[in-house]
Parts: C-alpha cells; structure tokens; sequence
C-alpha cells in the first residue's frame, strides 16, 4: 500500500505491506487525513519518530470485529495498555505503556490503510461528510479544555493564536457559551471566527489586559509571554501548544498572580463529532487546500508554508 | 530611627525619620524581624526597590487606634486598596494598586518602627514567642498551598529544596496529614524535617517518580525542571519560588502530560499563627543567626551565604 513515511531524516510516500489485523484491533481503509502542526514537528526530529505520519483521519472499517466492518469511523489516536494505573483511573489517554498513532511507536494514517484498537474507533453519523469527519481529532483536542475549565455562560476568555487549533479552541470556548476574544495575526483567519461572532483583534493591535480565562495556541515564546500578561490574578492560562525549543520563560507573574496553569491534549471525540454532525462548528472554512497521498511531501510542505488545514487524499 | 534602607545600589543600616500613623494605619516597634530570600533579591534589583527592606516582624502596637495600642502583633505585608474588583472578590492580596511591605512602594521591618494598615494586624496570642512569631508571614505563605489544593489524609506529595520556605511547606503539608517525601540538598536541614517525621531524601540520591502533588521551592531551573519530570500526568505542580533569571523551560511534558501549575504567593496568617501557637510546626530548628539591626548588612550577607533564617534583633 502507499504510505507518506519518514525515516528520521526525509518523508516519502513509498509502498509498505498491508498492516494485519491482530486481536482487539481493526484495520481501516483511509479516505481522508489531516495535516497537523505536530506531524510538521515529527519530521524536524520531535519525538524521535519513524514511521507512517497521520494522526488525523477518517476511513471505513476493511477488516476486525465483524460488527465494525464496513462503518465510516474516525479513531483516538492513544493507543493505552488498558490494565496499568493510569487506565484503571480512567485516564487512558495518560497511560505510561501507550503508543500514540503516526506519533510514537505506532504507524500513523497518511496510507492507504491504518490499524487501531478496535476501543478506540467512533462510528461516524451518516449526516457528518468526510470533509468534516476528518476534524474529529483536532476538534477533540479544542473539547479538552471544556473537560478541565469551567465555562459558564458570558465568561471572558482570549484564545492566543489563529492557527487551526486556536480557531477550533475559540469556536469551541464560543459555542460552550463563552464571550470570546481571539488574537491572531491573519485577517483572514480571523474573519471566520468573526462570522461565527466571535471578538476579534489582531495581535499588532492588541495591548493584554487581565481575563479570567487565557488559551495560548501560538506555540511561540512571544505567545507564551503575552498569555501569562493576560491572565488576570488566580485565572487559568491554558496551554494547547507544544514549543519547538525550550523557551525563556519568565515565571515570576505566574507566582505573583497565583495563575493556574493547565497543560492540555487531547480530548474527547463524542463531543467533537456532536458539534461537527450538527454544524456547531466551521471546520471548512480552515480547509487550505487538498492534495494526493502520492504527493504526500507537497501536503507537508504545504502546510509547512504557513496554510492553514491541509487534507490529504487517500481513496 | 534605625532602619535598613536599600538606596538602590547598596544596603546600609541608617537613621531616618520616625512613621506617623495616617488614617487606618498603626505604627509598630519592632521587636525582631527575619531575612527573606527576597530580601536578597531586593538588594539585587528585583522590583526596582528602594526604602526599608523587611517584611517579616513581630512587634508591639506604638501608636494608632486605641484598641490596638500596646498590642503584640504579625501584619500581612500586602497593603491593598480596599476599593477595587479585587478587593471587592476577597483578594485584597491582589490587588492591582496594592504596596507591599519592604517589596513594593511601601518600607518594611528592618527598622525600629513600622507603620501598617490597621486591617493588616494579627494579635499574637501570648502562648506564643516573638521567635516564633516572627515566622506568621513565611508560614502564612506555605499554608497558602492548602487553600489552592485539597490534601487527603495520606495523599503522596514531594517538595522540591530545603531552603526556609520548603522547610516549612513540607511540615505543613505533614501537618495536613499528607504523606511528604522531603528532597534537598543539605542533610542537616533534611534531618529537621525526619525529626517530624516526613521522609526525606538527598537530591542526589533520588530519581524522580510520578508524584501527584510537587512542590517546587528551590527557585532553580534544575528544581523547575525536575518539579515537572516528578508531577505524574493530570497532577499538580505548585510554585512556590520565583526565579532569578528567565530560565529555559521545556513546557512540553506540561501539555503532554495535562499538567496543572499553580503559582502561590502570600497566605493566609490565621492557621499559621494557630500553628506556631500550637507547636505544630518546628521553626527554631530553622534559626542560623540573630544579628542586631545596627549590623544589618552583616544579616543580609549571612542569609545569603547559605545560611537558613537569620533574625535581626530590633529591640
């Protein structure tokens, strides 16, 4: 089968066997996958990975448990032992012995086929097309937050960040009832979430003052910095971004404000595929552009250029 | 008077104007005050101070309102407005227009005298020593944590250092009834902390476990950074130190692993004056040196060689 794998020093599609169903598992057939800042990460070095990319898909059940086969299915991507600590505690996500899918130790989804714990797939609703499904993950990630802080109706809150998480994260925080303050620097982008009646501001503009509720989704020590200036005395600065290199980081206002700060991942997928079944969110406006698994590396290039959501075709 | 007074390039013990008391404010005699780490900070340009250095005393009541003449009393060093949203909310010790005793705009307690807000005053019962008294704001600090953290009785915690603060932030949280693996450097401060028997361990002779509550006080990037490799995923992390330079921080493993960071400042006096009175916390243990207030930049030069509390004996 095709598969876009990177091999520690470039990304190729090349053709790989078939993977094989084992006990617990099914394997999917690929239609569409998503391009993720973390996979453009991966093959910088992040993780150390090697393998098939694609964390990010949606597909059809080819082979497994006779009742799964042939159902249109997005997967979490935390592939957990189901039998340590952390999973008895129901934090299956945080399992020390995971492989994570197309991230570490485990093949991911930009291929023609995919296997993964059959308890990890979510049937997709026959009303939510590919085009949407496909954000599951992602979007799952933006409903993390909404598990860990809690939202009540008119809270103030400032996402930090205009790339696809933070639009996700602002329209998430929006749709959970929140008055939301988005800070990027893309018109563009911004002017989705702006549909969507979201505040929007561009960070040139943009002096911080206090809010109860900071998402920083930059990714960027500048972000980081700004995000720690906005949140106000014991409020919650949320991060959703990783950070390439390890930043200077001036930890003083987060001891002096006594601000809470929460590390989020990934979330939960039924909330995601609710609010993309019944068009709660804009996912197709953060579509750039779609392109051939046999160009896989133009799909990581692309992304890479600054697009915002890159879709690769599979079947 | 004499008074401490740091001019912005050096310390030195000098004579000075007398307080008055103003409206809601009482002047002090200060009986015996103690040497922060801040303090050494301050002498280092942290915040830009300039006047009294010294925010933690004991003392008696010299002039103000009546009912507090004569009085034995600790002050809470934040100086608040009283008026503002924070206020308003209850966190008068963050409020955004506050002085802070010996930190920020307003002088401190290395002096003969001290004027303080009147609603700042805590009366010292008479069970309990100015030499353990003058412990109320440190203590006040680390009983802090207990009101951003619920510990259950047995709940497993580490704290990081076995400088001042961690001293006291590993008895209180002993004393809360948690299980407290003690981590420092200096085996004769450790063994104050066995004496109460909280297990301790040498910083190098530990490796990090996952630990759901870590308590980082040592105010290095080494701490910091072994503070987030011992938090187990969705546990708690609480910084209790600031630190000098902007250290490099790998923030990943906070995203990954769901990490909340709390930052914890000044605390509330009233348990840690019930605590001191009750002996339910060794502070003598933690006395280095007394030195008079007229040496008061031999006290600073002896905190900041190592020593653990020197006390500055004012009257």
């Amino acid at each position: 089968m095709l598969a876009l794998h990177f091999d520690g020093s470039q990304a190729r599609t090349i053709d790989l066997p078939l993977p094989q169903t084992t006990a617990d598992t099914a394997v999917v057939r690929v239609s569409l996958a998503g391009v993720c800042n973390t996979d453009l990460e991966l093959v910088k070095g992040y993780m150390g990975f090697r393998g098939i990319l694609g964390h990010e898909f949606v597909g059809v059940v080819e082979d497994g448990p006779a009742q799964w086969c042939g159902r249109r299915v997005v997967s979490e991507i935390n592939f957990a032992c189901g039998r340590c600590e952390s999973c008895n505690r129901g934090l299956e996500r945080h399992c020390p012995a995971r492989t994570v899918m197309g991230i570490l130790g485990a093949d991911g989804a930009f291929a023609e086929y995919v296997r993964v714990p059959v308890r990890n797939l979510h049937t997709v609703p026959d009303t939510l097309g590919d085009e949407r499904a496909v954000f599951s993950e992602p979007l799952a990630a933006a409903f993390e937050i909404l598990q860990q802080v809690t939202i009540d109706p008119g809270s103030e809150c400032v996402v930090l960040g205009d790339g696809k998480l933070g639009l996700l994260v602002a329209q998430v925080l929006a749709d959970a009832g929140a008055r939301v303050l988005a800070v990027g620097h893309h018109p563009e982008r911004l002017a989705l979430l702006a549909r969507r009646g979201v505040a929007t501001v561009l960070a040139a503009d943009w002096t911080p003052i206090p809010f109860p509720l900071v998402v920083e989704a930059t990714g960027s020590a500048t972000g980081f910095a700004l995000a720690v200036a906005a949140t106000r005395p014991r409020g919650t600065l949320v991060l959703k971004s990783t950070y390439a290199d390890n930043p200077r980081v001036d930890l003083a206002p987060i001891v002096i404000n006594e601000i809470q700060v929460l590390g989020s991942r990934c979330g939960p997928f039924s909330p995601a595929i609710d609010a993309l079944a019944a068009s709660r969110i804009d996912v197709e406006g953060l579509i750039t552009d779609r392109v051939p698994l046999a160009q896989g590396p133009a799909a990581l290039e692309a992304a890479a250029s600054g697009a915002s959501k890159i879709l690769i075709e599979v079947a």
